[in-house]
């Protein structure tokens, strides 16, 4: 018989991706409980009530995702390596939990998304501060696009990665739209490949391929 | 008195403004009636069943935007030229048609919604494939970061442009991140600069800036 933990641990896993899948307004207890093959009782026994359970997702599934992109910053790293860092750790991170986009783009993006709120209280300012600090004092200095707004820069990153993770997600099941390379798409390789050229020269030739220096992937 | 015309238009607009700030699943028949000013039994005059209410809202509104945005594509424009217009097309629309960005998360991006497999059957594949081929040619000729993934460059178009308007729409009623720069989101001729930036030589300095210093490394 499972233990106290495991039972918890199921119900999370359970309600995180039935709040990636279906939405957290169309997600009852109820149903919570069936996936996890417990009656609905066990559900309140361990989270009293919905809110608490909703909060338990964001406090142990969706804020290990958010710390595991931002912990690493120190923010006197070259801003290239950081910025290009949290891609790699965007890509990474949505292999072990592949239900953080489509959470993102349904409850946190979204008009009336119920992680919202919750997000806006948990998210690591200080680090983002170092982020943003990071990158303008690069820019000053001369060594960044000056046209360039430092602080909608990780809206960008964000965009970059999530938006084709989150599409990667559904078009495992149906079709998006008939002309999206779905096999790209599916390649974290080339999705990550794309992204970071993207990130480092945007269509221009990069400045190391005209030199023979080694060209970093 | 209003004419046959413009009621059936005053439909289609709050119906549009509905289901973009509150979702199409939540959004009933009696609800547009009442946002109109008119009976339910008016919509059914108009639109027959609700179904038909999401079909006409997708050809007469939602397909505008996006024919704004593609219907300009011939192929044999500079890519840069094409990529960058489509931001400035995506930005300009959304001024005209401000619903848009959040429609399209909620309903075209999400898992589950409504509009995704309406507009996969609407989307201008000749003219995706134009604009794809134009950046493949142009790679191929050496004229174009090699790095790049052309097929995925609409994505990560459609990532940096309208992910930022999804946000800025509703950052005009309540905070999004305190640490997101609101001013520099809502200020379309600084979003603007910034994608284009981003687009057109990533973090590195623009060639022309360093084309009047000489070239080190």
């Amino acid at each position: 018989m499972a233990s106290d933990q495991d039972s918890r641990e199921k119900l999370l896993d359970t309600a995180t991706l039935l709040f990636s899948s279906q939405g957290i307004a169309a997600t009852t207890v109820a149903a919570v409980a069936r996936g996890a093959g417990v009656t609905p009782a066990m559900v309140h026994y361990y989270f009293k009530t919905r809110d608490q359970l909703i909060e338990a997702v964001v406090d142990e599934r969706v804020c290990l995702f958010v710390n595991s992109i931002w912990d690493p910053i120190r923010g006197d790293e070259p801003p290239e390596d950081m910025i290009l860092d949290i891609v790699e750790r965007m890509i990474a991170t949505t292999e072990k939990m592949p239900w953080m986009p489509a959470l993102w783009v349904r409850e946190v993006l979204s008009d009336g998304g119920q992680l919202r709120e919750r997000m806006v209280q948990r998210v690591p300012l200080a680090k983002i501060a170092l982020f943003s600090e990071n990158v303008a004092r690069s820019q000053q200095a001369g060594a960044i696009n000056p046209g360039l707004e430092p602080t909608l820069i990780f809206i960008s990153v964000l965009g970059l990665t999530m938006l084709p993770l989150a599409m990667a997600r559904t078009l495992k099941n149906r079709p998006l739209l008939p002309v999206v390379n779905k096999a790209a798409l599916l390649d974290k390789t080339v999705l990550t490949r794309h992204i970071k050229a993207l990130l480092l020269s945007g269509l221009a030739l990069p400045a190391t391929a005209l030199s023979d220096a080694h060209f970093d992937e």
